[in-house]
């Protein structure tokens, strides 16, 4: 199968199943949200290392959000509801309450619980707190030094799907990651999903556990590896590509996964230099799902 | 005292020992830079509710760094050495080597000891890593799909200084927003500081315990609560302001972060609307450094 | 009338119409398309002393353009048809042609008439032009030393907008700057329109003419002028406003034009600190258009 | 020669004489003075079809500016000193002053002479302007909506050099173009110097006139397009090369666009995928200056 002259690969992406939030963070400008939702989604790549996957999802423009101001929904997600409980606290109360002009919505839907964080966070205001009402939304007010801060009592959280992905093979390292960048791009708009990784593209793929090293839970994928495809017996670079990035994708649902991939697919299609698309598994025994990329168009 | 006409009070900020480490991440591209430091030191505002304070320092040109490549200082500090150990390896591993084209040196001067973040960060080459010397440095390169990672062995640590403030007051919410921007603006290129709150900027200053909730660590600063200043009994809020903003500094040493306070106050008062300078202390008796504001003109 | 507790004066704003145009930019990344985008609609303000009135209107993502890339759409616009059509012909050759990547597209809808702007920029292929057919469009496709440059044969014009306006007035230079900026972003997504001005704001509001210096065609407002409330007989700011910012719209229609005043008044309305709404005209005989403030909600 | 693997070929870059301005905008913030200095230097890249050649030359931070605020020096340049003296006026008038708190002083260094932009420019202020006096300079202080506006009465020009170049050659497009984007950031902290063309790259090198079509001033340069290495005879695209960006440079002197070609250079050759750098010439009858590339280093 090819797209644009690019060959995709007959491969599926494994995928996992993952607890995930989804909230919407206001702001007097579209800049102040940004810099909240970035500060909240920070260290969070994957909780292979870091304490939860985290990312923007998309913009929302003034006249979509319950206080007519513009905001970002960004995703919080932890494989443990107690870890995502904690997390979402956190990265709410610590980067978001502390930010300037912000204000928090939930933004899930069919969500399978509530945790409620708002209600958490109010006691923050030592009793000078207050209860609002917008949107029908039971919504806490809490005096801080620069004006009140506005949060949702409960944030919704679901069972969602993480580490859907695909690999961008290119004749160069530049060429990869321009495709990669467009892959972003094109999964931006995508609604309910994330690309954890910074900037949205991974540069270091790795498998589970290591051949040398016993210790480890993860290590290099030297077959990926460019700069390895000469050495390592088994390599699975073609000849012509001497640069890899992998895009990772997080979602709400397996449907919004599917549409992130398609669409960044097609994007990375359109650069030139792109070689081949292929995808990350496990053979198929360790993750929930098994997206294959030819069934995406 | 005044300067520009904004009244400095005569009072001082209560900073705080904590271990810092300073490195400069570099990649082909300054955005490229950009983005993996602002991946390594997202959710790094406070050790209040995050795993570590981080931010990032100053912009580096490629004619000034090991690669001759375009890189950022990042600070990332705690109080613990073995948090800090930690987090650096995490934030590094998770945050930088995961981010497109980048390399990472170590930017401490006088340090008091070394971590091996990048001894243990080789492992994950699986046996492909190498050892290379740049600059005299001693580095680990490591296959990754893009190409290789480059990391230097060591990275210093020492004992530095959290938590250097001011206030700022405006006569309107939006006037001490902007001032408080000049100053990130101004402490930006301060070298050996970082201001780890969100865009430079705390909305959300906080008191030690709560009056209310006996459970709290901490909770809102009441009397610096703009829309409680006529309620509070007690309330430090002049009746003409209506906007406060934080800054909060931490710096490799009192020095640097003396500088960043300086520096930070003198541009929040070229901005029309402030009408005081004011800082956080907690009555001298917890923290180990007293920066009295008038001492800094 | 009140929105949100801030006064909207019962004035109107009084619009002229202009010539103009409508082009997607589409780029490899949303990145790029962004940096063509800016540089063929700067020194673009306003047509008293600029070439052209231009601004970036949407962003469009890859999945709605016809090349599958990310863009904007731009509007450069200009009274006079002549003049448009070489300002069309040099921000696009100069200004999108010499930028990485791009190709340049029709946007506009309901054309009056068509300008042949592609089928001039082809000759800069001296001979090694080639046509295609993009989704029905006749694109020319230009190489370039960095590859081909595609744009389509025709670009239409039609009779617009512009002037479309109102005025912030905010207890400080700041809260009315942050709340210019927050209508800025809700007009961002109104489609078929810009904001011309810096950054989408103007610090400037001029009136016709000059009372002192006869050889101007324009000077400043100096009843609108908040350093000069207490000096100007006349003065038009009432006592507690401290600043004043204009938005200035063009756009395809007056139904964009209207659509944005409202989005953007709203949007102005939530920042704490704002006053009064207010609108410029000249008395209702130069413009063709007069668009009461109160007839938009 | 070669730099890190790449070739540099044993050329020369044929420059121009061209009169330069440089003048300092400064702004409450770092990112409103980017505005202004962006509004004021857009479609500048070159006199072949726009008013003026202009781009933003350093940052400068709060502690170095007359009024202690941060600030962009930027460039506008016009062989033309009738020409200059109306862009100048212009862009300043038009892009700067229109722009939220704004002030601009002169920035130029061994300037030939002054032309009287600010004078001019305040007669904006229809007899309320003021005249003030700043570390030695004389300004003129125009009331406008949202405040005073600050600006040097006498700006600088000079003779300096345009048309500064060099050609990066790489393996795809978009190493070429990653490579061009770390020269661009290279020679951004090189004082005195711009990159006019969008984002600092030009795409679309092209030569003096048109074998083909008799009426053009100037057409694209096929040999160098990479699209074309098959097709034109005496191409001097190698066949590895897939990808060829251009970086101009213009600067207020020689040295300082030796400088900036040269940091530009070893900029590009540390991007991997590079396989050569060249620059643009005519022979060296046109222009008054001759950059050999091998000089450089």
């Amino acid at each position: 199968m090819e797209i644009n002259g690019v060959e995709i690969e007959d491969t599926f992406a494994e995928a996992f199943g993952i607890k995930v939030s989804r909230v919407l963070v206001t702001a007097a400008t579209k800049k102040l949200a940004r810099i909240a939702a970035t500060e909240a989604t920070g260290y969070g790549t994957s909780v292979i290392g870091c304490p939860a996957e985290a990312g923007i999802d998309s913009y929302v423009p003034p006249e979509e959000t319950p206080d007519g101001r513009p905001g970002y929904t960004i995703m919080i997600c932890n494989p443990s509801k107690k870890n995502l409980d904690h997390e979402l606290l956190e990265r709410v109360g610590m980067g978001i309450l502390t930010a300037p002009t912000t204000a928090v919505f939930d933004a899930l839907e069919d969500e399978d619980e509530k945790l409620n964080i708002g209600f958490k966070l109010k006691f923050f205001g030592d009793g000078y707190e207050k209860e609002l009402e917008i949107e029908g939304r039971k919504i806490h007010s809490i005096p801080i030094m620069s004006g009140d801060f506005l949060i949702e009592s409960e944030l919704g959280i679901k069972d969602g799907v993480a580490g859907g992905n695909f690999f961008i093979m290119g004749d160069s390292q530049a060429s990869a990651l321009l495709a990669a960048q467009a892959a972003v791009d094109a999964i931006e708009v995508v609604e309910g999903t994330i690309t954890p990784f910074p900037g949205g593209v991974v540069a270091s793929g790795s498998k589970v556990g290591s051949n040398k090293y016993k210790f480890l839970n993860a290590s290099t994928n030297e077959k990926m590896c460019v700069t390895l495809k000469d050495e390592v017996e088994g390599s699975e670079i073609p000849e012509n590509v001497n640069g890899v990035y992998e895009i990772v994708i997080d979602g709400v649902n397996e449907e919004a996964v599917r549409e992130a991939m398609k669409e960044g697919i097609k994007a990375a299609c359109t650069v030139p230099g792109i070689i081949k698309i292929s995808a990350g598994n496990y053979g198929g025994n360790l993750g929930a799902y098994k997206i294959k990329l030819h069934e995406l168009f």
